[in-house]
């Protein structure tokens, strides 16, 4: 018999497919070119010439078994060791290649670290807004994830909120910065508290809280902000990252989890995830794109387009009256709609074609998301649009 | 708090993993081409020229969007419609785009399909000998593996012990075919019987009962073999494929489900397994190598050496009087051990050098696995140790 329960989740929809969806389908219509599709975080960069080139030389330099036999289940131990002494000279952290587990990008590491750290009814905390796909990373683990509403004044943390969901079944806490939706970036005050709060809940229920790190986003910071490296500011933190979006490769699906080597058992948490791997299908990334990108680990691709786009667009919401935080990374934007319903705004957006993302499914009401990572000469075509929108509906 | 779960299945030893890991630091002592190592499945051909060429053209040809960009999660929708046209071809069967799911190879399709067709507390009966992984991938989703005793005459289904096992709590069951380890292929006369059964069953219990086909060494099948496509002969077939052996790439990680297309509710199932993937951290394999792989979709590895080397082997074995029934088709070969403990059998083994594999893990006792899948120089070295060993030992 059918899953049952799997079936039931084919029919709920995605806000964020549908819209993408309709886009394509108005592009159909009026030229894709005319159409503002925010909807989509796909890089719009082109990935790195030395990562193909890095590609193609494998291909020469190796043998067939070198390059696309296994690798063993943590991944490559020479790409884990180049990620290891990456991470070691730019964040001052001693990693090693036993911290190190390759993974198919964040969603992987994510769904790996929280099988690591919690199982069944267990709880997971996270802060609004947040990335949706939690929910099926954490709800299929057999833990539960729960909310943290947001502050909506600044997007750091909702400290007073989240010490009153702190609890002694409270196993993790799963935080992304800089942060899609918001385009927030914590700062160094937000982790330090955040770690305080850790510590000390800890020592009160006498048992580890874990800090999974989402930070696909890492290296897309903008200019002045203050985006600190999380895992050192608690040591119980797995730093979740993908190359994504630094490389603009998402469909290669590479990523690693990091143990911060301080964590509590950190030589176990490697192992374990190999074993969590066996029962969901040994996911490790592809042999040849694991040793391609480790040729390119410190490279990114040219991601300024990102924060050109970010300072027209502000620049714009803000002359408009619309109340937005800047974003200190990403490309993502994240404004206060002119009306509660965010829904209704977006739906209104779509006649102006435009196409924005409701807030309500990142556990935020009332906001929309737009991911700029399009063309810069589109992001100026939409200023127009964007302002006969609001005239005439607000 | 870590998993205690996750945290006990590390202690579990690999048998194979530790021999081939000894096999490894022996090799240091005298020389790896002295040792006799016929502990692991890794494929010793090299990819066809045409992949690798494949990988260089797509690079120059494409954008960087349409490689390396995000593939949708059940995969590329060409590289879908070519493995769909591809089946149909061969094998009658008309499928579709809508029926194949692109997964990190055989592991994971078969993850994939075990939850798509059992929950919590359902049974999945599977037949010894089998491949030891089985139990993660199945005892992970929360269904039950009962292993059905060998047939040691053939290593075909002992049918006997199979309809005694069959029960209202079978949701499906899973064969892999030709068998790692025995090496043998299901006949057309095993495949029909075992669909009658099914067929009975389905009505007797008022539920469908899903065949989950392993088939990743679909493509190495000797002279002579009777080795037919499992999803003919029973409609609620889910066929997973890996194309780690038939191209010798298995460090790519990519394969796919394909969904019988007269299954119950078959364009349903698809859509599951996007579903499943979401909860285990979207292992769509890479985009590059989908799509590289797609323009070989009917090529091979030269997988000739195979069959040479089993003939050497078989030949040697029967020689030295050793009970073995003749593979059909894999890189695997299954001898009755000269006594009842293999373990104790293939630790004599090793002081000539000779890495065996011991059958316990593969729910038999007494055999034991000899991995072929290495030159044939080697496998030709290998006899005299093998004789001198039965010799001075049996």
């Amino acid at each position: 018999m059918l899953s049952q329960h799997f079936k039931e989740m084919t029919k709920a929809p995605s806000v964020i497919r549908a819209l993408s969806v309709y886009a394509t389908e108005r592009g159909k219509e009026i030229g894709y070119e005319n159409v503002f599709d925010y909807s989509l975080g796909n890089p719009s960069v082109p990935v790195p010439e030395a990562f193909n080139q890095a590609i193609c030389d494998l291909l020469k330099e190796k043998t067939s078994a070198e390059i696309h036999g296994y690798s063993p289940n943590p991944g490559n131990p020479e790409v884990r060791q180049i990620v290891a002494d990456s991470l070691a000279k730019r964040f001052g952290i001693p990693y090693k290649q036993e911290h190190i587990f390759m993974t198919s990008a964040a969603a992987s590491a994510i769904a790996h670290s929280v099988r690591c750290v919690a199982g069944c009814g267990d709880e997971i905390l996270t802060f609004a807004p947040y990335f949706p796909e939690y929910n099926p990373y954490i709800n299929e683990s057999g833990a539960v994830l729960k909310v943290v509403p947001a502050n909506t004044e600044t997007f750091q943390i909702n400290f007073d909120a989240f010490e009153e969901m702190m609890n002694e079944k409270v196993a993790a806490v799963l935080i992304n910065t800089p942060n899609n939706p918001s385009g927030i970036a914590y700062s160094s005050e937000t982790l330090r508290h955040l770690a305080e709060i850790l510590y000390k809940k800890q020592e009160e229920y006498g048992h580890e809280i874990f800090l999974i790190s989402d930070e696909p986003y890492r290296e897309i910071v903008f200019s002045g902000a203050d985006a600190p490296y999380v895992s050192s500011f608690y040591d119980n933190t797995l730093s979740c990252y993908s190359f994504s979006k630094s490389l603009s490769i998402p469909g290669e699906r590479i990523g690693y989890v990091a143990v911060n080597p301080k964590a509590k058992d950190a030589e176990s948490i490697v192992p374990m995830c190999v074993q969590i791997s066996r029962g969901i299908g040994h996911n490790c990334p592809s042999s040849l794109i694991q040793q391609a990108m480790a040729r390119c680990i410190d490279l990114t691709s040219d991601l300024s387009v990102y924060e050109t786009n970010m300072n027209i667009l502000y620049k714009e919401l803000t002359d408009l009256g619309l109340s937005v935080v800047k974003p200190g990374g990403t490309f993502y934007i994240f404004p206060k709609a002119p009306e509660d319903d965010a829904i209704a705004f977006c739906e209104k957006a779509k006649k102006y074609d435009l196409i924005l993302v409701p807030s309500d499914s990142f556990g935020v009401k009332g906001y929309f998301r737009m991911a700029y990572c399009i063309d810069t000469n589109k992001v100026e075509r939409s200023l127009f649009a964007l302002r006969k929108f609001m005239k005439e509906c607000y």
